[in-house]
């Protein structure tokens, strides 16, 4: 089969491989109909770390997809071949300490295993290791485009607005308005935000905010987003502010711009090393959290999406057949074409 | 001045009154601009007890309103002369047990005052007692009809929403869509509802519940509401239920529609004695909440109606002047003229 | 293999039954070392109906179990022959729309199954469906008595316990105390309550319930339980009032000792249909909630008794061979020789 | 009056200062009974700036106390002269943005007040503004010793707990056992934590915490910490760490002890600045909270005080008479003679 694979730092190329076998019974093997680029892919190819773990050349890109089951273990229950599913970018046991609190993430027999410990989505076939946790049939009357947000940025989005204890008639600033951003943005309202505040140095991402529902965007390189979100907040600050970008600048803004007693979410990955000053937090009593996705919301979130009350189909911009991969690759990296996702197509 | 007085039940009238003096110096003195009939004022009307508490003749009516500071006593420290104000509908002290605890309905200074123990606003004026907790500011730029719904009916709703627990993605049905309950059905929906259904047995009702955000509506005299929400929730039935009306059937829509494992708020006030069987609760693994609002949600709803999140301006559909009060009364009383709430104005 | 089995209404017998085989890849045979009778089982011996649900004549009894896995299915992967395991008394899949949300007691796939739907523990043995997750492991060094209280009296203890949002400080009124009861009163100060109060008619389980970290204990055939709990808790009222027997005196004591605002737990299964005022709950700002348990909290339960922070040893009065089931249960259910909880051991 | 005052950096004396008179209506003077010496105040002693905040020389030290109610201005109204009263030691309006919130350390119109903007505690006579909310009375049977804890270190203690998310059953790492450590200790116990861990490197204060409610005491001089809580909380690490002592080491065993999904609560004073890497927050998906104590628990740990569910008279190891202060602050500073917490005798 075709895959788009990590050749090595800076290098991603399209390759004949061999297709993915069932390796236990839990197992399903997914016929890959879209999947979508992560900024972490592209982390990924400029030799970025996960703690200690470093990603082997050879690896199949890609932990966001849909597509059909091709095949299935024996102990797979709740799917048959020909079934349309969205694959959750988590790989989750379903039964270990963490799992058992929802805390999929850190699944003590998954995790993270997509595009990083295995063989991941930008392919015609993927593995999927526990599929009956790892799989959700996609509602009728939904494409792929209509779910194509479901398993990562919208999963990770509510993950952050959740992490910033979000709730009706609060004022949430939002650092960072890419795929991801956009999604928090639209979520942000839909928490019944009575303000939604989102920040970007590019102004065709807060065009796309304010589509998305931000009630003011405001670009750093032309107002201070710190002294603006102050001055629409009676002075106190937004009540959430939620970091979507990964550098030193945002986190500032984050930090400044969240009133005393507020909640301070953490989703961007930082290339460098980055640091919270503990002064900050103490004098204005502060809550932070972090982490990465766990995909625990995706019931939720296609019940939303099924419903209308969230569509994310303006935020993937481009559509490209999987061979054309090292362009779409290139788009996305760069921010070209006024890029925000980007779909492969196999 | 002139104020419109319960005469004995079934009887009201607009009568010369003395005007209020301060009684204490946290009171204050209001001017009132507008003010709004509630049910509760009906029911009053016609005899209903609160508890063991009978209302007495002479009483005046109302506990919704807004209008301009007139006096104040020398402890009010938040308010001047001439400031526009919400009256908050619960009289609360601020500091003792349940007020620290934002159960302002509880306080054991205060609780339910207006138009109950201490006359009402559908008068001329009216004295507010601990007037630093219990008057608002009016934000620049809303008028007297765009925050008529925040001190009872939004209050109201919200307290009813946040008792079922509603969150981002749960399917809320709202029986009865009275003034309360367009509330209900805004707020529901603000709240990040997948699914918001309406169940009411007047049409012009459900009509303005699809405007205000109602997804499905459901008149009982034409469809079976529970089944019908059965339908459309995979048989499981509603996350939440929210009681808006307060008779038997609406209490066994409730009770039938909500999920296992589900959240029934009851705010309809009933007339007559309900009770609710405890093995529906038990095999149901159900959590009931009621209760008489507490109006410590005001500065998050002013927020939301200030950023143009909420609007209820579609729920007044009447205006009277205050000296016409007993036609207004008997237009809501009877459902006349397809009235949902009816504003006086004095 | 001997069995405890429910021959007709009112009567137990020991038989002579087959060993029960494996009936799916995912269930465990265990080798049941110690067992306890539970009120549902006498309530079942008494021809109670869980909803509409009959029990069947030839059904063997019991939900409370500890034993030795004797064998296992081929999707079992926790679990090896000869381990010592607790026994949940839910079965749950732990993939369905409940299990998914920690709400065993109503898993899609099983729920209440031991000793309602297919044969339970009184046995020598017991097939487990769905092993892995309905099997715990005992910590090294804890007998069978250490973790008898695990799987139903200290579940549905801690489930009661959090029904009724118990907080370090609170005032908590439990009302009962048989087996569960002394749980729930022990639990109640293991949350840190300032004042635990315990509630029966029979005062040998007063004395245990002492024991057990009850502040203040009150019989109601010398002493008005409701004027004392007021009178100890600033005339207000307990914050948490938990009714662990199930007949209508004890559903009032609950109702008229709980403070307002406070918070209702049921869970005494009632044999009578019981009714709840409204206008007590909405007067009072109630919040009220059952259910049956839901065992998600045994590893928790299991930590606490491991380190010690809770024993149930001294409520478990008795222990019979399983051949003398009929003498124990009738102990049991009579209350004779001031039994609390009986162990079969087979 | 003698009162014990801040001459400049290093150099703290007993003076002779004028009696302090009602400010406003709605303040107190209280007689001081006896007074603490809290870390806060060596620390000011030594010149440590809270934000950019100096203490001005000639300042009262003192933030702990309790006395008698002297004089009350005209406003107040829960509290009469000859009244013994514990004094909160945040000032707190009541109905501000955050005390509304019960967020009382950022009132606006108070926060830190006694010992920072004006005078303290340790002088014969203090006066509290907004007497109402910053006083609470002792209930009988309490001598000053009972509650001397109660409005700072309980209060900070539960504070920190409570910021850690401790649930019953938790592995709770302390680390640093002064005075509002050990009081964290028994907190956690008392909310119902199955493990708690107490580290420091002072014998003397591990014994005491051995006392208080410490499973494991922990001296970083002899073993390692981080290693050590791995091995007795199956390798995941505590469920919460919270950090009390306010160091560069302290800090790091904190946030390499947590687990995964954990709660770090920071309440320990940094005189350096110190900084949280991220990229622990984010891998482990953590929690992190800080901040000042808000004092809105007074009421619920005076019951627990009351009732005899905490005791902190071992935590209070050394009493002086006020005119001794110099010598008590020298104990107190440099940990002399197992010195743990100090009293101050007016």
């Amino acid at each position: 089969m075709k895959a788009v694979v990590f050749k090595e730092i800076g290098k991603v190329a399209v390759e004949e491989v061999p297709k993915p076998d069932l390796n236990t019974p839990a197992d399903a093997i997914v016929k890959v109909t879209a999947a979508a680029i992560c900024r972490t892919d592209i982390k990924i190819l400029h030799g970025w770390a996960y703690g200690d773990y470093k990603h082997k050349p050879g690896l199949i890109f890609g932990h966001e997809g849909v597509g059909v089951v091709e095949e299935v273990g024996g102990e797979v229950k709740k799917f048959r071949p020909g079934e349309r599913v969205i694959i959750s970018n988590n790989v989750q046991c379903g039964s270990c300490f963490y799992c058992l609190q929802g805390r999929y993430a850190l699944c003590e027999n998954g995790g993270w295993v997509l595009a990083h410990t295995e063989n991941g989505t930008h392919a015609e076939y993927v593995r999927i290791p526990y599929a009956d946790m790892g799989l959700h049939k996609i509602p009728e009357g939904l494409s792929d485009e209509d779910v194509m947000g479901v398993m990562d940025i919208l999963s990770t989005g509510m993950f952050a607005v959740e992490n910033a204890e979000t709730k009706p008639g609060d004022i949430v600033a939002v650092i960072g308005a890419g795929g991801v951003g956009q999604c928090v943005i639209m979520l942000a309202k839909l928490f019944g935000a009575s303000l939604v505040i989102a920040v970007d140095t590019v102004d065709h991402r807060l065009e796309l905010a304010k589509k998305m529902g931000a009630d003011v965007v405001i670009n750093p390189k032309t107002e201070d987003p710190v002294g603006k979100i102050m001055a629409i907040s009676d002075g106190r600050g937004a009540d959430c502010a939620i970091e979507v970008v990964g550098v030193k600048e945002t986190l500032e803004y984050a930090l400044k711009s969240v009133r005393p007693c507020g909640h301070v979410s953490i989703i961007g990955i930082f290339a460098e090393p980055q640091t919270v000053p503990i002064d900050i937090i103490q004098l204005k009593s502060l809550t932070i959290r972090s982490g990465y996705v766990d995909t625990n919301r995706i019931p939720k979130i296609l019940r939303l999406v099924q419903h209308g009350k969230i569509n994310t189909r303006a935020i993937f911009t481009h559509t490209f057949p999987l061979v054309e991969a090292p362009k779409a690759y290139e788009i996305f990296d760069k921010g070209l074409d006024n890029v925000v996702k980007v779909i492969l197509k196999p």
